[in-house]
């Protein structure tokens, strides 16, 4: 049936490539916008096009903006002797919404990953290190995911910075604000012994 | 931070609207496609926009098409007898996908809901009308939804129907292929008793 009536085939297609989308529920994002005021179908297809158009990446921090810097790296509030790093441009939004840092970042846009032949020169670890030669970062807090690809870059990224005489630090590990004891997995638990803190 | 960047910001609030996405979602679809190559993103906003362009509805039974008519109703073999009236267009989906039901379809665009001000002259109530006078169809079978509003307009559409000398039936009710009997509600092992078959 779907095969005599191709745009829709195409779009539901389309949309399957979508991460977290398989072809039930792309046919039913498909049938909802056929249904929809063209006017909106319209508002979607140009935001996505738009946003591929407008959005780049900082020329400093590789977070994304509008223009050749963003945002961050232009607020002079902000403490440039203190650089996080992460993964990708969302890591950025998960800690600014935090509010618990004021400092600078910088995106890696990956994880090192030697099996999927991502070395150090497909992030932008070359670019972290001519950042870090002036001398004006004196801490680097290393916030890449806590799985196996994140750990190896942390490790990788210790390695390198220390010589240069920067502080490196890691997110701390715990149990999550609001938790029941009982639920936690026990390495989190013995993690949070190992660290506990004065109250 | 996302503040900062309008078009990022445009793109999750549309892909928001659609159903099932909630924010969260939305903006992981956004990063998703942001990290696209550019022909990518550009595909998909081309297919939505072929979407709304190309597709029509059958001036006949009123299933989408990309013609005047769609191909079940251009195909000589269909029995033009039976008539087979669905809510939706995905409905025509979900019955052709069962390869059990030769005949023609009729697509409502949707249910009685005279709470909602959704009257049969805001469905496709008095095409229908018009397509059962020329005498040529024998049998309805209605395949409206078996919740409130379905049941309502197949109620409405049986009334309407049966004076005009034509024979109306209803899906069977029972229970789902494959299931196991203790996890069927009450009400549709009653059916299945009820109505239940020569062996």
């Amino acid at each position: 049936m779907l095969d005599s009536v191709p745009s829709f085939a195409t779009l539901v297609s389309e949309l399957a490539k979508l991460p977290g989308i398989g072809r039930k529920t792309a046919s039913r994002l498909a049938f909802f916008i056929l249904k929809q005021p063209p006017e909106q179908a319209e508002a979607l297809a140009a935001a996505i096009k738009s946003l591929k158009e407008k959005v780049r990446f900082c020329s400093h921090c590789f977070q994304m903006t509008e223009h050749d810097f963003c945002s961050i790296c232009m607020d002079p509030r902000r403490d440039g002797s203190l650089l996080c790093i992460v993964e990708e441009p969302q890591d950025v939004v998960a800690i600014e919404r935090s509010r618990s840092f004021q400092g600078l970042y910088h995106v890696l846009h990956g994880a090192l990953s030697p099996l999927d032949g991502i070395g150090p020169d497909a992030l932008k670890i070359p670019e972290l290190k001519k950042r870090l030669m002036d001398g004006s970062v004196k801490e680097v807090i290393i916030a890449t995911n806590f799985n196996v690809k994140g750990e190896t870059t942390a490790l990788y990224l210790a390695r390198l910075i220390r010589p240069l005489n920067v502080r490196v630090t890691r997110l701390a590990h715990g149990i999550p604000l609001g938790s029941d004891l009982e639920y936690i997995d026990e390495a989190t638990v013995g993690r949070a012994v190992t660290a506990r803190q004065e109250f």
